[in-house]
């Protein structure tokens, strides 16, 4: 999508060096716009671990390149699989929810057994991660266009009146490598002229609404108003939610959905006023062993200090500042599940299912 | 409760000047404790349109030594009951969602009229202003007798195990004139020995839950841990919240309950996972002609910026940042309305009612 006129994605090769990835340091956004190059597998892994990237597409198209930044690193003698091996091991454990992390990884250590020669290997790799990537910027394009047919049925019935729609955390292009998930009906829904309206929960404790899905709506045009992650109930009770869009870092083979902590809170409201409720994702995102996802999907615990402290900015600088006393005690749990139950439908790149086995076993009959 | 070992109220009559209130200046919580004095109506207004000051029996309090103020300040003549008049208009536009405010507002104006000359109003109005914070301090102590009975049973049923509790905001001691309506059985039950978890919600966007009840809860030894209002639900999920209590800002007579913006989420996650919800206030935040909180009770929309901008410590100085981009809009609504169905009970100094009309009344008759 365009950043000030100029069309980006969030990882891509070095236009004069394809030995080096560049990224969008998302911890610097809304305030700068900074641009980070990674060289190896370490800083990829760090950039993933430390949130200078983030969001379930995006993940793994950086896992993708991470393993091929590591079959350039590797020493290129009998050691080069082992190195490939660890590399592929630090990269699964920086963010253990992710799904995508471990799906890119494996797909590219697949890939990477057919090559007969380490240069072969290489390539492939180099392949692989361009390939990872473009499918996840077109499957995210193809959730836009599934989507924009729910927006688009809500906005006849309001014969033409502005909808609302309700958005946790960033689901947008910044999590994905183009469009994004949740994002991707509304830029469509925009462009084609519809008038839409976003709330934007801030989405405590990190604030990936308010820094990041705020910044990438503005920069496209798409109108939107910032909330505390508190008011969507509110809003709901008084008709001005039409609709709720999320992404989702984990969905079970069953319609469970592992979304940014507080997910779930939203959906109970939407349920109470009888509002839809969809969950946007790449089947890249689905578990397909997973069936309880209450019961199953491990739910990250961060650093307490996320909570205490939040960064913004102060005289033309980034500062961190301290909410609590000093000595206070703060819990960070990354991410809820919402039960099936709660949710109207799963927007996939190949059409929107129910979210049951049944339903989500049709589109996707390969998986039975 | 104490502070640093000292015995405080919220509010008080300065020890060797009685034209004199003074307040805790909760705007610099919880990293400075700083006593503010106030000496007119106009400073008192300022105070509580400000918030430096809030919650519900604090903001009665504190429109009650407004109204004393006002009558040391007026013009001895003719013109007295005018100026006293107008003060109670400024004082009760400064916040028009609490109810206490308007309640003890009135309560003066009519114990003043009863004066026959403007001495004798003086000293009405100081000793009401008086009786109005001995009462509020009086039904917290009350409620916290109540509800620690709901405490201990729980406790008992675990056997002795920790009993947590997740509250919203802030609607302890400092909220009122001393124990708190939602803090005062967490105090009372932890002064008894009973072993109590306090889930603080940081509380956006104000943070008072973050800056003002896990300073007090501290100050108080009662173990607390802070989150994002975001947590609440999947700690429910997961057995790790046995009952929530909330304050209430005013509530119907058929016990729609209005709170600090996000209370109806946590109820709609209490209610999914039958864990109890029980809202602690004290009877003069009851409006006994609404029916219908959702429709009757107006929101109080405030600034975006308070959405946009966040205050904290910095390098040992209190400093704003910039949470979202510089251009994002922002929506700010203080309160929302918890629907009865989703309320176990009252717990109100008169004892624990249901939340219905015939339950309340049968606590309160003299208001059938």
């Amino acid at each position: 999508m365009n950043i000030n006129g100029k069309a980006f994605r969030t990882i891509w090769l070095k236009s004069d060096d394809e030995k080096v990835i560049q990224i969008i340091d998302q911890r610097h956004l809304p305030h700068q716009f900074i641009i980070e190059e990674l060289e190896t597998v370490d800083h990829m892994a760090t950039a993933i671990k430390d949130m200078h990237l983030r969001g379930a597409g995006l993940i793994g198209a950086a896992a993708g390149f991470g393993i091929y930044l590591a079959t350039l690193e590797a020493p290129k003698n009998d050691s080069f699989d082992q190195f490939i091996f660890l590399a592929a091991e630090k990269l699964k454990s920086t963010r253990p929810t992710a799904v995508n992390l471990a799906w890119a990884v494996n797909k590219q250590l697949n890939a990477i057994q057919n090559g007969n020669t380490i240069q072969e290997k290489i390539n492939i790799a180099f392949t692989m991660a361009n390939e990872i990537a473009n499918e996840d910027a077109e499957h995210c394009r193809r959730i836009g266009e599934h989507g924009l047919k729910l927006i688009e049925e809500i906005s006849q019935n309001k014969n033409g009146g502005t909808v609302n729609i309700l958005t946790h955390c960033n689901a947008g292009w910044l999590a994905f490598v183009d469009y994004g998930s949740a994002s991707s009906a509304i830029y469509a829904a925009h462009d084609k002229g519809i008038n839409v309206h976003v709330w934007v929960d801030e989405t405590r404790p990190r604030n990936q609404g308010s820094s990041l899905t705020a910044w990438e709506m503005a920069q496209h045009g798409v109108p939107n108003t910032v909330i505390a992650d508190n008011t969507g109930g509110h809003l709901m009770q008084h008709g001005m939610v039409d609709m709720v869009i999320i992404g989702s870092d984990r969905t079970t083979y069953t319609g469970d959905v592992a979304n940014k902590i507080g997910t779930y809170l939203k959906a109970l409201a939407a349920n109470d006023n009888n509002i839809p409720f969809y969950a946007a994702l790449p089947s890249s995102s689905i578990d397909w062993q997973m069936e309880d996802g209450l019961k199953e999907i491990v739910i990250e615990e961060r650093n307490g200090d996320e909570v205490k402290y939040i960064e913004g900015l102060c005289d033309g600088e980034i500062k961190k500042v301290l909410l609590t006393p000093d000595s206070s005690k703060a819990a960070n749990y990354g991410f809820d599940v919402t039960p099936a139950r709660l949710i109207t439908g799963i927007i996939t790149e190949r059409g929107i299912c129910e979210p049951n086995k049944k339903s989500i076993l049709n589109l996707f009959p390969e998986k039975k």
